[in-house]
């Protein structure tokens, strides 16, 4: 992705965004579930960084298990400065998947958000990283009470949405949507002509303008929108 | 509704008003789901004016169908000044019913407030439009990403409550609750009577009397109360 | 309880205390669903006091019900200095079990915390008594709309946890959990090294180590953290 | 309740209780969950024997709690002739609460039947014993693996409805219903000619009545049935 | 629609319903709820004949509404020969919409088959009737109980599915699909061809041919199906 | 696993395998979900062979994708004998994952059993093929309406177990439960011991003894216990 693609994409809300994807029959892109820990924090886009859990199996999933080879630890010092790291939590909300500790290796790896449909423990504390997160809330017990991690980079699921490798996250206070990897352009041109757009309508709405035949325009409508953006 | 009436409704807490529904045997009169979007906005009162949805149709909840004579565009053209919109989104927390530019026109018409056990989009520029808004929450994605709309006026279920045109809504910081219209007048005057009932309590809970025999009264409080009031 | 063991509990979060607990095994200390009312207020601990309700029965559940021998106002009477009271509302979020009268008499009695798997009413008044309360949340409607209490100092549920009176319950932001008596001792020793042992992880995560081999620590690590203490 | 009063309900319909208790102003007397096991095998009637289980607390919760004072084979024990179990399994379907060995001791001890809003576990065995069982299903785990059984005879919530010692149980393929004690003869008188009224109206709607005027009956109509019952 | 394709219809699986609309890009076409209350009973086809209900208010759903102009007792009557009711019981699994009673009419009026999100009451009876049924199972309470009957003809949602009047409906084993009216000739000339690649498939697998290149076919599979429909 | 180690394993029930784990503390072994879809089939026991799906992406899930390298097809024919197919499909309930043709090459390539938390679709053709499977149900839609195939031989959940390829699956009719492959000779032999020791109460329960003292027995029941496995 480069520089411009991605100030070209922080400008335009998770809500444009799922109605270009609907342009293209995509419905399934906004994940059911993770919202901003720290509303109000602005918009960020970057290519997602996958983890995955599984249930926990009592055998595994341990204090111990932290310090083996597949383990969020590990996971973490593979991700690459600028990513957005998504994890599968299968929706849990009952074991926190980070607290204040990863999260704070992360910034310093230069991950830009954390996303999860599960939540984190230790709010106060992953708060102060200054890490930006969505997710369902906060629980106090440790990813092990209730999941076990079993890998990066792999295809998940997150909120009800595919989530592949590379495929591209935006996350605003409306929540986080995933754009598939080759709908990107398509996304990023149409996106911004459609900001433009009502941007405009809301100038109409704020004279007085009725919405039917202005929101979608009719061909009056239209001709005035063309005129408008031409001053 | 006479703007008295309004006024005593006013003053009268959610709370207090399905204690009084409760004396007439109505337990179902709490919409589950809507809670304030900006809490601390105060207590408002209107007649409910109803719009309907049910699920998505790939066929028919299209952008496109967002132009058609039955559409929530069309729908908010026929709301009268003071009502309170009460929508049926089915308690679908996936799809926005609306976002900052509906609920602009919304205020242009004179609407005063939006209840629904759905959710609405672009959180931030719905908060800014001034529309007070109950809901579940904000997601990304627009109506017809998962509801078609379907008319307004009718009958309809929100938040495991049943709206017909013109029962009254009354929503604050604990929700929203109808009143059928038979029995606003009883809601008013008892409800009036309660809380100044509840606010002698208080002040005898503040000098450390015990709730038994006062919180509900016994004889002696009784007195004590009747006494107070000719005060 | 010892005032100094009240302190120590006091320094631990709620976080290290279900990974102190998990170390024996009890997986089942979290309550899912009571978060604070009020986010931001410090940590609470104490004995808790359970209450328990069942499902309405709308012969028995009536305002008629809150005079009764059985009662939540009775119950409020029975309770000691310094406790949390711990209420099973079995997650019904469409009744408020306490309002701003009876929350009031818990301050007035003393009672340091309000718990519960249900939802409070009347959430500007119960916020404006000062009672620490964690909750899943408001509703308008009262107890007996949806609710039948009958009995309290019994074992109940709450929020998937089963709770014995003098059980220890300590509340922060991240939500309540239980300690079962007889570890209390345990978590509090344990509780406090691993404190000690996170703020030093903190200090190496800040000066860009990464957390394999740190958390959990290998030999090295254990070294660096035993010379570090005695600094 | 005396045999006749028994006899009479065992004719009465789940679905004519419901109906009747409606008219007493009781929507609460249906359990949700409780299905029976081997459908098909009649209606049965008898007192509630109530059973409490609160969440599983790993160190209670054990293979050797079953020795203890308070344990299901004690409450078993308990258990008068004629009686039926009803349990609080909180709607938990992933541990059964009794096996086919404590139903096959109920058998013996002249327990009639088993509600709960749980599972049994070893599905063939309990069959075999003949116990007649009303629950959500089977699962292979045992009650310690999610539940601790903590009381008996004490108000319990079952599927939603309030169950107190000695409140009658009635259940059939359709489901078990409560009978508040104080109702068990209104319901039985009212019933009985409910039953009756019915059986006319199949016998009208047979020979091509339509239902309006009919069900429930314009004067017309309670004149044919007068006339009807005389023969 | 004509005889011929209703027998059409007849012959084509839910199952490969589903798939031919998913080529429209219909994905929402399958209700969530409604299976078959006599498992086994064959393949029905018939127009959709649409009845509405919304949550109960106790001041309106009482024994007494069943008289009314907007009752069950009217739509019954309203409805023609051949359809298949289609009840939007908003997933209520508490409240039985119909029992043995009205079902018997509308097996007296040659309605085909009913088909409901929510529950019937009277299971045995219903049975009895011969009206072949979809629904979530039994309850023992009427609708009044938790449901408010509201209209007829309306459009509405039943099992996440919008239903419209006159949409055609199929229901089989694998339970019950919508087609919407404008793609019925397309679903039979398509299905029909389906069922009968299906079928050579399985004479292909059951003599050994591994799936890949044969389901989906490639080119040679492609050439000996063709062989095969000209034998 | 040697045949003799089967054979043991398939003479232990599903609800002994669970109190035999839990001795080692392992709570999450048996799959919340998958039930016979043909009940009384017996028991089953085999090494798992896992399948994974993630939501649709309906640029993805397509009936194209079935020609895919990464495919059902193709994961099927990775299937050694005598293994059990254990798919986590995230619970869904309204996409069937495999339907006749499937299964049926299943059978042919000696698949012993099929477990999903997940439904299947052609519920009649499925159980012609003779695959026992263990299932939520059924549904009409194809899997691409709702899911997405992404891989096979991975770490999975099914029904809330995490499920590693090689862990061994035994199934019958109170559901599947999993061993995980370092416990099967423990569970064989205590599970072994146990039975034995369940028969044996069973014939004391039969002859009138009381549970408490039996079951779990006390020195006197286990000297008799000792003396009737001499005889």
């Amino acid at each position: 992705m480069t520089p411009a693609l991605l100030d070209t994409l922080r400008e335009i809300t998770t809500a444009t965004i799922t109605t270009m994807l609907l342009k293209k029959g995509i419905r399934r892109c906004w994940m059911s579930g993770p919202m901003p820990l720290a509303p109000g924090g602005g918009r960020l886009v970057g290519p997602a960084f996958t983890l995955r859990f599984v249930p926990v199996r009592e055998d595994l999933a341990t204090p111990e298990s932290w310090g083996k080879p597949i383990s969020t630890r590990a996971a973490i010092e593979a991700m690459p400065e600028g990513v957005i790291a998504v994890a599968d939590a299968m929706g849990v909300t009952s074991a926190g998947i980070f607290g204040d500790i990863l999260c704070m290796r992360m910034v310093r790896r230069g991950v830009k958000a954390l996303v999860t449909d599960g939540v984190v423990r230790d709010k106060a504390g992953v708060v102060a990283t200054g890490l930006p997160t969505w997710c369902r809330g906060t629980a106090a017990p440790a990813s092990v009470n209730g999941l076990t991690f079993v890998g990066w980079q792999e295809p998940i699921a997150c909120g009800g949405v595919a989530v592949f490798p590379d495929d591209v996250i935006v996350a605003d206070d409306d929540g986080a949507v995933l754009i598939p990897k080759d709908l990107v352009n398509f996304v990023a041109e149409e996106g911004e002509e459609h900001e433009r757009y009502e941007s405009w309508v809301v100038s109409e709405v704020e004279r007085g303008v009725p919405l039917p035949g202005l929101y979608p325009p009719n061909d009056d409508a239209k001709a005035r929108y063309e005129a408008w953006k031409k001053t």
